[in-house]
Formats: C-alpha cells, structure tokens, sequence
C-alpha cells in the first residue's frame, strides 16, 4: 500500500506524520514542489519585524529529518503535473509517473495578485519563505519609507503592522470597507483608531486599481505587500475531475473524502464546515490545515475519523494589541438566516486595582433560540483566551444562559470577577429577555 | 415588599444590584456586620506583596455610593443575632427588628483557626481588610525574616509568594500529602520545584499541631499565617431551622432557595452543584458568590432563574507563574465513579521561534463514555484562557474527540499552532484508543 501526499507544508506534513503512526507498514510519500517542507508560514510577518533573526528558525524540520525520524520518503522540489486517477497514477514534471493506493491533496492557497503592477519590483507577497526573503532583503537594501499594503484581512494586518515596527509609514488599502472580512463597523473603528496611533493609515472600501512605481492610488508608496486573499490551487485536482465546492476549493466530506475514491484534500486547498452554520465554509488557516491533515493521514490510512468543521476563530497580534474573531459577525449570522442581537461591551481584563487595562467583546445570539453564534474580543492580555472560550461554546452550541454560568478563572493580576465575557453574556441575555 | 440581605461581601451586593435592577420598586435592605462593603477580598496578597498600595483600593464602592445609586439601604456595623423565620424577622445585636418579605443569606465564611497558638501576636489569618492592616503593619515594622504559612490551597500559595516577594524566606505546611486541595502528585511535584527556587519550601502531609513564639514545629518562623480552609458561617442559618449540606453549608437548590419559603443563600456560605458530578460541592469563592448571588437576588426579585453550578476552576497567580485547575483530578474521578484516564504533556506555549515557554496541560477524561472530566494547566502565559476552555467544555459534557477539534486561536506570538490543549487532548484519545 503506497500513500501519495501532494504537499508538504502544514497539512501534507501532518497527514503524513498521522498516516505514520497509525500504520507502520504503510509506505509514505510526500511531494513538494518546494524547496522546503514543514515550514511555519505564519511566522513571516515576525521575520519581516526582525521579531524572528534567521529565515532558518521558521522551517520546523527538514526533509532528511522527517525521512529519517518517520521513515517517510520526502521528496522536494517534486511538482505533480497531472493525476491519472483511472490509473491511480501521479506525474511529475519531468514525466516521471508515481502510483499511489491512496491519494492526500495538499495542494496548498497562494496569494492573488491579479492587480495591474503586481510585477513591479517593489511590489512583494508574503507566501513562502523566499518570499519573506526578498521582502527583508529589500527593506534592509532599499531603506523605502513609506509602504502600501493591499488587503485589510489578518495577513495584511500583520504586514502593515511588522512594516510599522520597522519604522515606515503604512497606508492599508481594502476593497471591502471593513476589516478582517467581517462587516463589523465597530470592531473596524476600534482597530482603525489603534492603527492610526502607529501610523497605520486604513483606506477601506477602496479598491485598488494599480500599482505605480512610487506609489498605489496616488499616495507614496516605495514598497508595496499585496495580501488580498489567497486562492485555492485546485487547478490539479479540477484536470482531474475533482469536484469543486462553493468557495472554488475542493470539496471534501467529514472524513476529507473527495468524490474519487481513494483521494483526500486537506487544508488551504480544501473547504471545510462551518459548527455554526453547517455549511461550507472556505478559511485557509494553519490550524485547519493541520488538523484536516491529520484526519486526512488518518482515513488514508485506513481509520474512520471525522473532522468536526471549524468556528472560524482567528487571531491578529499587532504587537501588545490583538484582535480576535470566532463564529459569525451580525451581518454573516443575518445572511444565514439567524435573527442576530448583539452587544459589545468594554470591560477591565483583570482588576482594576492591579492595572487594568480595557477590553472589548462582543458577543452574538440568535433571538429565537438565545444560541451563542459568534464574537470578537480586542485588548491586550487574554484575548487569545477568551476567543477560544467563545470558539468551544459555539462548538458545543451553548444558549446564552449556559454561557452566561461558565465558572471561569479569576484571580485579580489575570482576570477580574466578573469576567469580560460573562459581563457581555449578562448584556446580551437583558437583550435578549426585552 | 422588603428584601434583607444579611452580608454585603460578593453574594449579597450581586444579589442586592441584581434585585434592584430587576424592581425598581423593592425595598431593599443589605446588613452588614464590618464595616465595609464590596470589597475585593481577592486582592488581600496584592496588598500584601505591595503590588496594590493602598487598602482602600480594594474597597469597589462604599456603602453610601451604593446606596445613591442603586436606592439600596446599606447598614455597615448591623450583626444579626438571630433569625426568626415564623415571623419573618431578624434580630440585630442591640435588639432591633427588622421584618422581611424575602430574605438571602450571604454570611460567608470565616478561616479555620483550630491550631493551638492562634492567638499568639505574630499569628495571622488574611480574610478580611482589618486583616490585611494588620499584617502588612506587622511586615512593614517588625521586619520578619522567615515566614511560616499554614495551607497550601490557593490563598496559602498566594500568601507564600507574596511573603517572598517581600524577601521573605517561607516555610508551608500542608496536612495533606498535595496542594491545591486536588490529590496530583505530579501537580505537587512541579510547584514545589518551582517554589524551591523562591525560597519557599512546602511541607506536605504534615499537619502542624502547634505554633510557638518564633517558630512552627521547630523551623524559626516570626510571622506565621493561617491560611487552613474556610468554614461556612452558617450559625444563624442552623439556630433558625434552615438545612445544611453534606458539607455543613447551607444546602439551597439551583434557585438559591433554601428549606425556609422566602429564604435564600448564596456565596462562600452555601453549597452548590458541581457541572462533572451533579453532586453537591461546598467551593467558596468571588466569582462562584458572584454568580450565586445574582441568581438569588433575581429569584427574591421574582424572577425564576437558576443557577447550574460550578466546574471548581481555579486559578493561582504567583508572579509569573500561573497554576490552574478545573473540574475533577484523577483521584475524585474515581471517588465520583467514573473510570478516569488521563495525560499530562509539556508543550510550548506560543511558537518555538518566538520564545515560547514551557506550559503543563493534563486532561482527565472517562474512558467509558470519553467525556472530558477534568484538567489542570501551569506556565506562564495564556493559563487563564486555557483553563478556562476546560471550564467550558466541562459544562457542555464535551467527549475528548470533541473537545480535540476545537477551532483555537493561533498567532505565534500568542499560541502555537498546536494548541498545548489539543497536544493533550491527542495524547489522551490515543490512551484512550488502546
């Protein structure tokens, strides 16, 4: 039994890793177009801060390592050209054909970058670790002092804010005229705020047209990151008749099944389910891909292991301020056909008396039946905490009122007694009960 | 309509704010033995290592504010004698009557003292704010050097480190052979090594039968406080007929109602549920008599809620150092009757290459039905939040498959891509798999 992996980064790594340990006789191969496998894409913002020193402290292992420690062949610098399913067949450029019993998708997102100018040469990306390369290399080389970056979601965010760090000026340009693909007018406005005290400009609802040398929409501009979504490579998989869902990424079942027998996708390259929704859901994130990885390795090795879908949690560290999301905004809860109320409240992260300092949540519920559908958190400490505590309700599918009990930790340096969230739920269930 | 609340610590200022805001038009009546009220018992070691400066920055509001803006009447230095439910009355010490329509008990509790040199001058108990004076004078002007802290639960610990931030050297006793009041030896083993380094020595499973002048038996000790467990204040309560529990606190149902029509109790002197067991649980703490509180000022207030008990999560902050724990260790798993098993796993806190720390995580979970019974977290950085998606997910019953799909946060700076909580949840469904 041979197990082919089409890439080797977070998901394909994963699987393979899964697949391993559940069958030791299984015999494993990854191909990776790159020149790397197992490396930490999140990670580039903080390379590009100088926050990381060495690009080599984002690659997790090396290919040797992974072959010699798992016993799984890792071949590098390996790009499948074409899948011959009747023939359970992989080529690779060059022509050489690989046969597989069972076949992993990994295929991975890239950047788009359909904007006149994007071939400029001070027009950059930040999508694998040559790309963090050239970026750092032009920042210390060129010294530009003004930077545009295109795209508001977290990727852009992280961006503008590593430039900021380094001391440029920093114009954000976004076609949706909100932030974090979330239509929150207020979660926008708080960051918007945060940003301007960095010299972080937002220019929301503005699409970019092209880039100029020296400058995107006539603002200054001597570096420019675009970072306006990423794009499911799918094209592979569509040539070989793979079906294809909603979002334009391959659709997969619970168990990261496609419709041909015998062959899996997992992370950025694949659609998952939303907990909240039930639907399908397209939201590339390196926890997905690792954990849709694993019950990819799983399956492919011959175990009957669901994904349970995600919440949609995601995270911005803007150095001491974070930002954080889970389940669905009042705008997304609406266009799924809840009836969303909603509340927002500003609270102390811990007690007053020993520093404090304000934090922001927002929480989200349906009317008809008080079922927690989402929310944000914003502050300094303990964000990452009490977005996941939402993300486990919405998974659990708590009512307001269940959550509105959590017996949560207090103690005065980390968490005051009533806890931010519990001050929102309370907020939400007065809403709600008028 | 008048309600009376007897005590105006946590319990009976949440249940006074909440009936007040509930009906406008009852009269409410809070009696107050000290002399404060709302004030943050919590940050009685803050005040003691010296992070919080001032005694009166725990105290939330005074009686008088309370009382401007809310309409509630608050009378400090007002002891009740004695309850006398036939006629709905209690009784002042001086003799003064007051009737009631409802009445809610939130008496607290008191520190154990049962050692012999209690009343020695340099003994201590740190529970109430005269408490606090009194011992932080005692620091500050006799200038001990070695310490003696009698309890290693959470307020002993807490009391502990804070002698040694003050560059005392500290010796605990603990008559059980663990700390934290949770039977885990490993827990034990990993905060004493970290205590040691702090010049803080605990001594387990050794029950102190006595204090002398200047030492506690026979380690010098010029200060010693007493930090041996609360006991419930629940005399009045017994003498007027109303029911305890197994615990010898006030036994109330999920409305905070007592056996006595009209007469509830909330807070540090009463029992409540535990989520895990559906058993009762005498776990006196601020956000438990918070939350309990609430719901008895709702209920007096005529509403109908309920209170749905409590997963036992707590959380010690010692510096940097964060120890927390929730629902049930592997040893009351077994007393409850479950079948636990159970890991525990050091993983990085946030990305390697961003300086993560080491974090402990153990789950504990029921190998019949997987259910997640319990779990603990120590490091440095995120305890509070991980903890608390624990908390969370023992209140919705969450199995351990569950619960390792959950959609965390992750940003490098701030959690790893494999969230410590997911690293133990694997570990544990592999132990639970074989």
């Amino acid at each position: 039994m041979r197990l082919v992996i089409v890439g080797g980064v977070a998901a394909g790594m994963s699987a393979a890793a899964r697949a391993r340990r559940l069958d030791p006789s299984l015999e494993i191969v990854v191909l990776e177009r790159g020149a790397h496998v197992a490396w930490a894409a999140c990670g580039l913002p903080f390379y590009l801060s100088g926050r990381v020193a060495r690009l080599d402290d984002l690659i997790l292992f090396t290919p040797e390592r992974f072959q010699r420690e798992r016993g799984v062949l890792v071949r590098t610098g390996a790009e499948v050209t074409a899948i011959r399913p009747a023939r359970r067949q992989v080529v690779l450029r060059g022509g050489e054909q690989i046969s597989y019993d069972r076949l992993i998708l990994a295929t991975g997102a890239r950047p788009r970058r359909d904007i006149a100018g994007a071939e400029l040469p001070h027009v950059f990306t930040l999508h694998t670790l040559e790309d963090g390369r050239r970026l750092r290399s032009f920042l210390d080389e060129q010294r530009p002092r003004r930077a545009g970056v295109i795209g508001a979601g977290y990727i852009g965010l992280e961006i503008a804010d590593a430039l900021s760090e380094r001391g440029l000026e920093v114009t954000v340009w976004e076609a949706r005229p909100w932030v974090l693909d979330r239509q929150d007018p207020e979660l926008t406005q708080l960051l918007e705020r945060r940003l301007a005290e960095r010299r972080i400009e937002l220019r929301l609802g503005t699409a970019v047209s092209g880039i100029e040398p020296g400058s995107v929409q006539g603002v200054p501009a001597e570096v420019v990151v675009i970072a306006a979504g990423l794009q499911p490579n799918v094209e592979l998989a569509a040539e070989a008749g793979i079906e294809l869902g909603r979002f334009g990424a391959i659709r997969v079942n619970d168990r990261m099944e496609t419709n041909l027998a015998g062959v899996y996708a997992a992370g950025d390259c694949a659609e998952t389910t939303h907990v909240v929704t039930g639907g399908p859901v397209y939201l590339p994130l390196g926890t997905t891909a690792n954990k849709m990885g694993r019950v990819a390795g799983a399956n492919a090795a011959g175990r009957r292991e669901r994904f349970g879908g995600v919440a949609g949690t995601l995270i911005v560290a803007l150095r001491e301020l974070a930002i954080a999301v889970t389940g669905l905004s009042v705008a997304q809860a609406r266009q799924a056909g809840f009836q969303p109320v909603s509340v927002r409240i500003e609270a102390p992260d811990r007690s007053r008396y020993l520093g404090s300092r304000p934090t922001w949540v927002e929480l989200v519920a349906d009317r008809n039946t008080s079922r927690l559908l989402g929310g944000s958190v914003v502050g300094e400490k303990g964000v990452a905490g009490r977005i996941n505590v939402v993300a486990t309700a919405l998974a659990a599918g708590m009512t307001l009122e269940q959550f509105a009990q959590l017996d949560l930790a207090y103690t005065p340096p980390l968490a005051p007694v009533r806890d931010p969230l519990l001050v929102a739920a309370n907020e939400l269930n007065k809403v709600l009960a008028s």
